[in-house]
């Protein structure tokens, strides 16, 4: 399944006999680990970079993605595209299709959204980074997205996997509240697989018995710890992770000294009345804010 | 969305203001919780029981499901159904398509591993049980099965529980790794909220620290808390709880004492051959033991 | 540390070098696995059987222990007594010391408290069990019990292991909430390296993500894999592993089926008004119906 | 319990009623929330500083205490002494009474190692933590340090905590691997509740599912929620939250980047020959590289 000028991998042989002539040639075999062979740094020594209109993931630059939760109208969506923007966000996020606990939750604007959320990323020169949970809305969502994500949720949902890994778009793949780093990295390894290798990682949080004052605990271990294994891009998701506004600023400042590519976070003018997640979206001047603070870490670290 | 001689349950109202004439009908009001109306005792008090051609699921009855994990030939299911059968199986499980951590796993027969099952059913007279992974495959799984399975990593794809819940086959919805009880009861109430209320919920194992010895933790718990909560048939896999054949027997034993409405069980006549999951797979012997203490336990039970 | 007839553990050798007349006598050499070597079947394939002037435990006989989470006074710990022993315990529980999470919450009776348990036991046929939480008080506590208990919250006290590990009274080691079955099964070797081999290891819940309607989740697998990998007895404790009342019965019919050597259970005559633990104690007429079941189902196994 | 100029804190009162005359010069009541009052902002809304001859903790500056994990030698802890002096650090660790999962690993030097880090701490003008896994040590060890350090298995040993908090030194509190917040901070208040207001509180890891890769979950989270919460300061410890030494310098600069007010690093300059935990130990160079990290991301933030 892959060939470089230094290793061939080989998927399904239960056995490998070399004939002498073959075994001139090889210096090394390793059997059965790891799985996920387009993903591993074994088998792609460099960094993953993904570079979109306005934006490059995986680089020497730190990476902001900002927006809404939700896309909740044409000229809200519009409104945050500008915070975002001044925030030095370089992709707008927003969801148009919601994957949401109850059925009776809002569940979001489809391709309405899509619409208003493209023109105003457009509007203010940022990419659009926004969720597909149904793989009969990849083509749909693909006139509109510059980057699938797929949801915490949907990490083991196959078919889906299957169906991004089919289009030339970059997909940014949210852990699962219960995947391991090993769990994470196979269902990469489904989209590459199909053909896509623009693939980048979401930190966003796993479930453990410590949820009273957070809804999730942020493994920012994780995030050296894909980097040493595979040369995808790990982004962090500060909001999702602590699911509390007056935590996200110190837990942005930490997902950017881990040395994470870039972030993921969530704002609102008026959180009180957001269509979702309400209580860890940023208001504009907080955002601002956090922002001063994760370029000047930034620039710190990249001057060393 | 519901209403019955007692009850009337309004979704989406920000306030409820009542007029003077509309109080004289009302006992008491309860705002927001549960959020799961639909599946929960508070609308329902009695039991759902699901009736299929030649099993009963939630009755006064425990129920057996049983056969291999994926389907690997009609000769192979074939055996295995005879095998179920004569432990007092009266659903025969096997898999067609299979949610595989790695893409270069087996993903299973597909529409001829349906065919397999079906012939196998009813060439012993039983009920057929299988996994549905994606949307697209629903309408064909249709033809074959009794009863769709939707397993844990699939719990919160909503869109595949939409789609089952616009058709009139029952469904067996599985406990995510990371799913409380509440996020399984929610999800149960997106196939309720889309006109299906034949639904079993089975709690096979959740994902902890405790990882050594065990595949996953068996959270028997859950079993009378989901009936408190509940009026669904609640169904136990000691196979996935423990990932061990050796630990499948006691773990049975558990699942039915707890008064769980059924079981499903993994069997293989080659475990070290078998297609996917041979470890927790037991072989014939063993399963008819199995059986003889677990009918043996329901009996004394139903005596009470 | 370890010598029988077929077996020698050996600690703290680097490496081992047997000279050609030692290698005559040994057939196989086992190196680093596993670390609970007196604990461990490798070394001990017989069961262990503590006896006590009034029960067995690890024995054919499955074993009762009942009574109130504290001792609250003389009058009531004898009623429980009665109230247990008639449910069929042979083992009276209550705590004179009690290990609470706030400091300012009840912390048990002390010497007046064992003195009365004591009395009681001694009144109804019984023998004792009691939490001793403090190396300094194990000589006192060594008075008045017949099997000390070590909580959760101490599993790791190893200085409390050690001290306990040097008397002849049987010890009840009670599982951390997050401690491993090899984290047990090392801490019961702090016991046995000092010299006392009458253990027996308790299940009691441990802490996962899974906590809205359970205090704990009942890990009901280890069981099993205790009993597969060390020779000392296994109890579950229903109460704590639930921590609500209403869920007890069930879980305690699911710990006798898995075939586990006895239970602990709390009992309480008014609940409400219990000094610690009130929504998990059993009255009286649930805790004698659910003896009924369990001994009906102790019975049954034992037949086969 | 607690008395300001704004507050008084009763505890034990099932009900309070207050006459006309007392009510005049209350103006709220807040009941049962928080129960670790002493612990919590509402009753002390001002940081918590600690100040040694050598350090403060929790104060403007960010402290860094180093050392290895234990005391190998009067010569070694002296090396490491200097080693972790010129990274900055102005507390020196390193254990002589050690909890092990087995009782055959090695279990400190005891009262030599207490000297010799002691005299090695003297001879670098930096101050002393050290373990304390025994009340019976206690006044012992109060002889050679500067700070109590309480290990995270420790965390619930209440006989510990009470003994500790009867000291006028100040102790560092490690959250136990399955301890929530409230959990460490009503551990926090059995300390305070004795006497002892002088308390650290650290992050050392929690256990979750995810362990494959690093020995535990580092929950940073934990630091800005603690900080919300109490008046303590808030150390973090990498190297027992990762497990890892080539995890340790990110998550060491996350840690600082949190807003923590110090942290705790294993260092050893022959981590493989190391008496415990050598695979988390930072070899000097790398200890040094870390540190000038740091101490420049401290630098910066201070500097807002």
């Amino acid at each position: 399944v892959y060939q470089s000028a230094q290793h061939v991998a080989l998927i399904g042989l239960k056995e490998v006999t070399l004939t002498a002539a073959e075994q001139t040639g090889v210096d090394s075999m390793t059997t059965d680990e790891p799985s996920y062979v387009l993903s591993s740094r074994l088998f792609q020594p460099e960094n993953t970079i993904i570079q979109l209109p306005h934006s490059t993931i995986g680089g020497e630059q730190f990476t902001m993605m900002a927006g809404p939760c939700s896309v909740e109208s044409a000229e809200h969506i519009l409104a945050m595209a500008k915070v975002a923007k001044e925030g030095g966000a370089t992709l707008l996020r927003g969801g148009a299709y919601k994957p949401r606990t109850s059925p009776y939750s809002f569940q979001g604007m489809g391709e309405a959204g899509l619409k208003a959320l493209r023109q105003a990323a457009d509007a203010t020169g940022m990419d659009v980074i926004t969720e597909v949970m149904d793989e009969t809305h990849v083509a749909l969502i693909a006139q509109y997205t510059d980057v699938f994500q797929i949801g915490a949720r949907n990490m083991q949902n196959f078919s889906l996997l299957k169906a991004v890994g089919q289009t030339n778009i970059p997909v940014a793949l949210k852990r699962g509240l219960a995947a391991t780093v090993d769990d994470l990295l196979n269902a990469a390894e489904y989209i590459a697989a199909n053909g896509n290798h623009q693939i980048m990682l979401l930190e966003r949080g796993i479930r453990t018995f410590d949820n009273q004052y957070t809804r999730n605990t942020f493994d920012l271990n994780a995030v050296p710890v894909l980097q040493k294994l595979s040369h995808y891009p790990v982004v962090v998701d500060p909001s999702h992770a602590t699911g509390e506004w007056d935590l996200v600023t110190p837990m942005a400042r930490a997902g950017v000294a881990t040395g994470a590519s870039g972030m993921m976070v969530e704002i609102h003018d008026h959180p009180e009345a957001a269509f979702s997640d309400g209580p860890q979206a940023l208001k504009p001047a907080t955002y601002l804010e956090m922002c001063r603070q994760i370029w000047a870490i930034d620039q710190l670290m990249r001057s060393w």
